[in-house]
Parts: structure tokens; C-alpha cells; sequence
């Protein structure tokens, strides 16, 4: 019998916890067991962006990034939910042209900035959405780096694509078991389904990674470019981005689309998977927040933990209302 | 022993349930006896902007808005969740002007209009957000035309003022119980709490209200103007104003920040309080418009109803990825 989610965060107003969060997260060792979970570990879930490192992985596998010359920057914007400033924009626009590709090569969609500078920017001169700005164009640029390589058609985001079938293939050796089915993501690519186990077994395989063979060596590039690269792998003010930098220890830490995150923790060989049911991105990043600061790995002391852990709720005149408190199930 | 929240929404992308919604709703009748109710009745909650046909209550009983002269848009506008659009902004300035006040006089704090053509034009001409658009500003309007009438001091949003105390008053007798506590709203005044059952209870008091007395008068005076002027309660687009358009008889629905909705039914005495447990607008407006077509209220069929019982998800290229559904228990 399933599991049910456990409690995650309440959202308190006054003395009144006018609304609550609960879900699934499970924490694994280098062996692929569960060091702790809540919730159930067996449910089935769509890891949405907090996948990136997988989906980059045959990029890296294969030689393809390699052969391109590929800098630990561009791997951080493989794995990247960026979040389509100058920064990220700029850097995923000169790596395609290095390709002889252009934004009309991706298939990832148009999606607004979320900077806010460059969307007044961009408002103010009538500049229209493109590509570049999707939060996924980074992985998508990977995905046509690695398409050169294995010389596949221009489609790479449909699922039967040599390149997709790489992503699966890989996603399937990580987790440990055969997915059992997909959907397809906001980019347009397909998002492989796991369990919580499962997602939670593969962040531990990337945390215990050594350089003895292949995909060993292409977990610590991946993982070791997300973490020297916080700022490309978000962006400013952003949970991973923040998070990373907070951390009393090395970590990389992934959020996902309907309030999924993942984190790597290398120096223990852990991997961490959340999942808020209800899809809400305060209620992973609180849930997310509390695990790292539950194992020693932040301090709910710095303010960019206590921004996810436990930040103020504001009203239209910058007057505390109320807060969010995560779970005491979760923190200690 | 509390029950817990029951099943109000799941969202689907291809053949995976990625995310699901839970929550308490509670149709009541004319007597305030509960007809039907999922999860806990007696769930203690902030009903948000949900309540402000309440909150309008004393501008009416008072004799307030009959003194002022308000119209019915008026009245509309002070139960209102308005966007921010032109058609609203507008009103609430020529109400304060013919009142001999400004925006200045305000206490709801500035918020950026959420209409989009006019967004775009705030930002190229470098308007800053002010406290006209805040969504709430036809309901500080009806504050204050209130505190003309009762000569209070101009923080009218306090607690202990005498706005506010007429507020409470009110709630508590159109909810049936005492209010066992109270959060400040994002527009700084005191949302009282009560529970699911009062809530709707309140609300079915709306919707049997007859002209015999003041309080009855006014309520009806209140639904009226909701029903009469949908696209003043919320705006283009919204929830409130395409279900109230949309309905198949008279209906007012009111939604509220956090995942809250409430619906009055005139025509048959009854009121609906609904409360998706972890906040999600998406999984209260899948509830609400569900409770309307299980009633008979609405059609699953409509377009405007389809939208929110039943909306796509698309992706980036604008190609459905998945889609809302409403649980099966609350729409049959």
C-alpha cells in the first residue's frame, strides 16, 4: 500500500496555519540504499528539470563535449534551469554559434526573461521572447552539441531521437530501474518517470562517483561544473543558486518544475530527492532547505537558507504577515 | 479527531499523475445545515478575499453607501478582486475623487497592475505601481466611505478601528460563530478566521437573504452587484468572471488568495466554501468549478468552465503536454 506524503511546510498567518504542504523525499547512500525517507519512496514521479545532470550525462559520455571543446561553464548551463539573463543568454548564444548552430536550431521555445532588468529591457524596445531566454536552452544547446556528434536529425527532442534514446538509456543505468513511462516537458523534450528511490539512488550515484571509468568521470565533471558555476546554473536570488552558496559543504543542488529538487552531496556520497505533491515550488524549497540543514550540510541561521526555510511573507506594504515553517519531521 | 482534506485535483502529463491538490469544501443551505462536505467541515480557516462581501456588509447596513449615493458598480467594486485593468482603476479613482479623497488616502499598499496591456504601457512610460491597482482597492474605496459615515481616524485598516470592528462584528454573525483569531491580509487589513462550515454557512445566508430587514437587504443589494458586473469582481480571463458569466443561473463567485473560493446560489439558498489545502489557485478554481457542475449550476462543456474544471497544460511551443482533472469525488 502506498505511503502517504509527509508533512512539509505550513504557511502560518497570524496564529492561523492557513495552508499546508506535504510530500516525498528520500535520501540515499553511495550503496543506492535509504538512508532516511518520508512519504513513500516508491512512489512514481516525473523528476521535470531536476533531471539536467542526467540528460547531460551521454553529452559527456559520448565524447561529444570533448570534442567541442566544451568549458566547465557550458556543462553548469547543460544542467541549467538559468534563468534568461545577460549571463546565461549571452553565453548560450556564443556556444551555439561556436556550433555553426543558431537559436532557430533549438526546439526548446519561447519563454519571457525572468530577470527582471532585461524584461524591462526587452518590454521597453518591443523585443519579443525568444529561445535563448527558455530557462532550458542551456540543456537544449547540449542536446544539439551532442546531436553533431551522433549525427542525428534536426528533431532531437522527439523521443525515439538517437538523442533521447542516449537520455533514457542512461536515465534507467542511474536510477536502477526501467522507466516506467514519461511525459513531455515544458522544452518539449520527454521527461523520463522514476520512482522517489530511484531518483533519489541516482544523485547518490553522482555523489559517489570516481574517475574509474566513463560515466564516473562524466558525474564528477557535471556535478563539479554546477558547483563552481551556482550563479549559471539559476541565477540571482534563485534557491539553487543561493543554496549552493550557502552550503557549509560541497553541494549541487537542482530544482524541477512542480516542486521537485535534487541535491549531490560528494563528500558523503549522498543524494537527495523531494518532491512537493501538490507541485508548489515554497514547498520544496522549504522541504529541500530543511534536509541540507538537517544534515549538517547549511545553516538555517544564513539568510539564503533561512530565505527557503523560513521566509517572512510580506503584505503590499512590506509589513510581515506571516511565514513559512518547515516541517519538524523534516528539520531535526 | 479532524478529517483530513479530500481529493480536489490531479495534474497529469502524459500517462503520469505528476502533482495533486487536496482540500475541504462545504455546500450548506438556507438553514446553514451542511449538505454535502469533503474533508473537514470544521477545518479552521482565513478565508482571504473570499470574505469581502462581508467585509462590504457595514458599508451597506450602515447606511454608508445609501448616504454616498454608490451605484451597483460601486458595490461590485468593494467585493471586488479586480486586476488592475483600466475598467477598474478608473472607477476607484472617481469614487475617491467624488468622495473628496485620493489614493493617498489609501492604506492597501501599491501593487502592479496584473492587465497586461496596461502593464506593458506602465512599464515603457515608467509608471510605478500604485495603491489604485492593488487588487483590493475597491474594497479600501468601501472603507473609507464607510469611516466618512462612522468619522473614524484615517488608519481605517486597524484591527481596533472602528471599520474593522464593524467588520468583525458582521462576520461573526454571518458565519454563526465566533472568529477564533485573525491574520493581516496582503492589503493590510485583519481577515478574520472561521471554519469551512461557517464560511459556507455565511454564504448560503447571502443566498437566502429576503428584503425583511437591513442585513437581508444588503446582501442582496451586494450579490446583485456581483452578478451584474462580473468583469469589475475580477477582470478579464479570471475565474470569478468567466464561472459567473458562464453559469447557468445566478451565481457570485469570489475567489480568495491561498487556494480559496466561496459561491453564493440564489436560487436555490445555497452558499459554497472552498479551501485547497496547500494554497494553489489552480486546484481551488478545478474545485469550484467542479461544485458548480455537480450542482447543475454550470456546464462541463462550456468553454469558460472547461478552462478551469479541466485546462491544458501546454508546453513552451504551445503544444498540450497534460492537462487538470478534477478528482472524481467531487464531481459526481
Amino acid at each position: 500500500m502506498p505511503r502517504s506524503p509527509a508533512p512539509f511546510a505550513e504557511i502560518w498567518r497570524g496564529d492561523i496555519a492557513e495552508s499546508h504542504h506535504v510530500g516525498h523525499a528520500v535520501i540515499c547512500d553511495a550503496t543506492g540504499d535509504i538512508v532516511e525517507a518520508w512519504g513513500d519512496p516508491e512512489a512514481i514521479i516525473l523528476p521535470r528539470s531536476s533531471a539536467k545532470m542526467i540528460q547531460a550525462m551521454p553529452l559527456v559520455t559520448s565524447g561529444a563535449a570533448e570534442a567541442a571543446g566544451l568549458t566547465s561553464e557550458q556543462l553548469a548551463l547543460a544542467c541549467a534551469s538559468h534563468e534568461g539573463a545577460p549571463i546565461h543568454i549571452d553565453r548560450v548564444a556564443a556556444w551555439l554559434s561556436d556550433r555553426g548552430l543558431s537559436e532557430d536550431d533549438l526546439r526548446c521555445g519561447a519563454q519571457p526573461t525572468r530577470d527582471r532588468a532585461l524584461k524591462i529591457h526587452n518590454i521597453k524596445h518591443d523585443i519579443p521572447p525568444n529561445q535563448l531566454h527558455n530557462n532550458c536552452s542551456g540543456k537544449h544547446a547540449g542536446f544539439l552539441t551532442l546531436n553533431q556528434h551522433l549525427g542525428g536529425g534536426p528533431e532531437y527532442h522527439e523521443t525515439d531521437h538517437p538523442v533521447q534514446r542516449a537520455c533514457l538509456e542512461i536515465f534507467e543505468d542511474l536510477t536502477g530501474m526501467t522507466s516506467p513511462g514519461y511525459g513531455i516537458d515544458g522544452c518539449s523534450a520527454p521527461n523520463f518517470a522514476t520512482s522517489m528511490h530511484g531518483m533519489a539512488r541516482a544523485m547518490a550515484r553522482f555523489a559517489s562517483a570516481t574517475e574509474a571509468d566513463v560515466a564516473g568521470r562524466a558525474m564528477i565533471a557535471l556535478r563539479e561544473a554546477m558547483m563552481a558555476h551556482p550563479m549559471l546554473v539559476a541565477g540571482e536570488g534563485r534557491a539553487c543558486t543561493r543554496l549552493m552558496q550557502a552550503a557549509t559543504e560541497p553541494v549541487a543542488v537542482k530544482t524541477g518544475a512542480e516542486g521537485y529538487f535534487t541535491a549531490i552531496l560528494p563528500e558523503r556520497g549522498f543524494g537527495i530527492a523531494v518532491k512537493c505533491i501538490d507541485g508548489a515550488t515554497r514547498g520544496a524549497e522549504c522541504a529541500i532547505a530543511a534536509l541540507l540543514v538537517r544534515l549538517g550540510a547549511a545553516s538555517a541561521d544564513h539568510p539564503d537558507v533561512a530565505a527557503f526555510l523560513n521566509p517572512e511573507i510580506p503584505n503590499r506594504r512590506g509589513v510581515k504577515t506571516g511565514e513559512i515553517r518547515p516541517a519538524p519531521g523534516l528539520l531535526a
